[in-house]
Formats: C-alpha cells, sequence, structure tokens
C-alpha cells in the first residue's frame, strides 16, 4: 500500500493511495492517534469515482460526526484505472441490445455482476489493508453503496463477514437476489420511488431477498439521481446504531 | 369541555376530559405555561381506546422530548364509548361475508370510511376546543396513526388544513386512495412487510397514491402488530423537523 502526502481541511485527513493497481482514499478524523474505530466502505455509482463529491460529502460527514474511518476506491473502468475492454464490448453490445427493444435494467444487473468477480476480492483487500493501520484499526465495518454501489455491494457484503451493517439500494433483484438471500447483517435499503433506471418491482424484490432480521426499506419520491439529503442523515444514525459502542 | 381533575407524572400533565359524547385525554408538559406548543393527534388503533399502551407511551415522548402537546379520543364503539348498533350489524355481516370467502381487506377498509364519517367531523371539533386552551394554543398539528388510525386518519387529515405533517401507515388504499390523493402535507407511510391484515399491494398503492411531495415510505419485516419501537424514535425525529421552528 503506497500512500500519497496527505492533506487535511475541516477536522479531516484525506490520504490518496494505491494498493496494487487499485487507486483509493482514505478519509480519518485529523490528528486522530492510534484509536481504533469503525470504518465505512463507501462504493461509488456507474460512471463516477472514488472522489465524486456525494462520496467526499458523506466521507467528511462520518469522520466528523460519528469519528469513523472512511474508505473509497476506483471501480475498474473508473476514476483513475484504465479502461476495460471486456466492459467496454459488453457496453457496447448492450447499448445493441437496448436499441433493438431488450429491457435494460436485466442487461446493467449482468454487467454489475460481471464487475463484482473483480471488485469483491479488491474490497476485501482493502479492508485488509486500512485496519492495519494505527489510525483506523480492527474496528466494525459498514458499507454504503447505491446504483452501481449496490449492485456490486450486495455481493461484497454478502461474501465479507467483518461487515456489521449496510446500507444499499436503487438497484434490483435481477442478478444480486441470490448473493442477497446470504446477506444477514441489518440493512438500510432506499428506493426511489419513479426511478427510471430500476423497475420499481424488482428494488422492492431485492428487499424482499435480504435474509437479514434487520432491514428497513425507505422509498422517496423521485428519479434515481434525486436521493434526498435526509436520507444521508438517517445513514449516520443507522451506523451508528450498529457500529458504535 | 369538561376536564376531569388533572393527575402528574413524570413531567407529563394528562387531563381526562368529555367534549360532548366524545372521551378524551390531553397530555401536556408539567407545569407548561400559556406557551403555544405543537399539537399531535394520535389515531388509536382497532379495539384499542384513548390510553392504549402504545399511544400513551408516544404521547409521554412528545411532551417530554418534543414539549408538544398530544390529544387522543375514543374512536365511536371503542374505549368509553358506548357500542353502535349499525357497526355491530356491519362487523356481524363482514364475518360471515370472510367465511362465505370474501377478502377481508376491503370489507375492513369500507367499514373504516363509514367510521370516518363521523371522527373526521369530531376531531375538528377536539382540534377547536383543544387549541383554544392557554397550555396548547393555536400552534402547528400533527398526526400520527396506523392501522384504524390511516384508516380514519387519511381522510381526516385530507379534510383539516390545519395539520401541517402526518404519520400514517398498515392500511390500505381500498377506500383510502381518493382522500389520499388530497393530501398534500409531508408523510410518514408505515408499511410491515410481513402484514397479514393488510395487502402488501394495496399498502404500496396507498402511499403511492399521496399527493405529498415530502412523502417517505419506511417497511420492515414483521406481521400488523410488530412496528418496531425504531418506527417510534423516527416518528419524533419527523414531527420535530415539520412542527418546531
Amino acid at each position: 500500500m503506497r500512500f500519497l502526502p496527505s492533506t487535511s481541511s475541516d477536522g479531516v485527513r484525506e490520504q490518496l493511495f494505491t494498493l496494487g493497481e487499485i487507486p483509493g482514499v482514505l478519509w480519518t478524523p485529523d490528528g486522530g492517534g492510534a484509536v481504533t474505530r469503525p470504518l465505512v466502505l463507501l462504493g461509488h455509482g456507474g460512471g463516477r469515482h472514488k472522489k465524486d463529491p456525494e462520496i467526499s460529502a458523506l466521507a467528511h460527514r462520518l469522520v466528523t460526526e460519528c469519528g469513523y474511518a472512511a474508505v473509497c476506491v476506483d471501480v475498474p473502468a473508473h476514476g483513475d484505472r484504465p479502461e476495460v475492454e471486456e466492459y467496454d464490448r459488453l457496453a457496447a453490445e448492450n447499448q445493441a441490445r437496448v436499441e433493438a427493444g431488450e429491457e435494460l435494467a436485466p442487461l446493467i444487473a449482468d454487467f454489475q455482476a460481471l464487475v463484482a468477480r473483480r471488485t469483491v476480492p479488491e474490497w476485501r483487500a482493502v479492508l485488509d489493508a486500512v485496519r492495519v493501520l494505527d489510525h483506523v484499526g480492527p474496528g466494525p465495518v459498514g458499507y454504503w453503496g447505491v446504483s452501481l454501489g449496490c449492485g456490486l455491494g450486495v455481493p461484497f457484503v454478502a461474501a465479507e463477514p467483518r461487515v456489521r451493517a449496510a446500507v444499499l439500494g436503487l438497484g434490483g433483484a435481477h442478478a444480486s437476489a441470490d448473493a442477497a438471500s446470504r446477506i444477514t447483517v441489518p440493512v438500510r435499503f432506499l428506493i426511489q420511488w419513479n426511478d427510471e433506471r430500476v423497475p420499481r418491482e424488482q428494488s422492492l424484490s431485492l428487499y424482499d431477498a435480504l435474509a437479514s432480521e434487520q432491514k428497513s426499506l425507505h422509498a422517496n419520491p423521485g428519479g434515481h439521481g434525486e436521493l434526498p439529503p435526509s436520507e444521508l442523515d438517517d445513514a449516520l444514525s443507522f451506523f451508528t446504531r450498529y457500529l458504535t459502542g
């Protein structure tokens, strides 16, 4: 794991790093010493990257309001990572299939399942590397990811026993229902009631498929990109309930 | 409006009253002077009454944690009110229809619509009477009611412009969709994912029918009677957001 020089602002220390080929960013309390603290892994959306404004804002709040560490890495073919020829080919094929009248949602889901075969082991390696740092430590882990961050997050949370609680959403059951049925930790699941990309029925089915005893569905009006700010406030309360103390 | 002698405990003053034929209870901060404060009208569930433990606990929290007033009155044929011959006859008829194979939910909905024709004017009169009291005053009004409290609450909130925010749920669209389409204030809508009395599809349709721009659906696993305590915490935050300041 190689770190660039860290920067600090508003009480948050930000460290860009690479772990092998994976570029990432770690946020921790500025001046926080060798204290074990909860860590939340953030999964960014499709076409976005590790320092997307939404991701960065949530990371800052997790650090300043909860005293947590937060980490996000670029998904393959996103941010600072090179294009992946196979993904480009599939994206072009999918585009053609949609134009020929096929439904978009199952194609997106299949694609996300393919990407998850790389991101699940990558993210587990990120947890290994970050949790041995003195200013993070082996504390409880949470996961937050919607849209692509849900498509990749469901198989990750299903595979990773260190994750104790997860916020997921804006994703459907097409490719994820099987992995969802292996998730047993508390989940907050977010739906946008007028989501133009994920059919409502598919979102409800993915919530239904989660095996967690503690799972709450929160739905709000609006399209795929219009998650209300109150759900970020709520995510902080959710993580505080399940990762702190 | 006639009051019985009030009692106080744990910082909460409780006043039983009758308004005409309607028995009710008003909770306010003990020792609270002539201060205008938000008022939440609570609608109790079927077969329950104005001092049901769930209602009483929520009222105490609204008073002690938010500084609000809370009021609940017995629905006709509940609590201290006499039986209503017409309701008894309908209940018996409905029982026979269910035994003959009819669906229960639409019959419950029709029945609640009938009861609402009495409770809507009654509850409006309760607001009139309570908001002129010195220790309540003409502040913003909220409504909380699930199950029967939703079936009666939807037409009440639709008809009553003094209500600024409402928590509703455990109810379906059969009889309420039309009134729901006239509700425009912020609504928190609660669904139990495994509700054995209200079909999930009907609950989702009622949420869908609400005309409010600000409406959040919260769903949790479990049956009709298993609303998790966290949704009461959440209701307090919801009212604080929309009735305070």
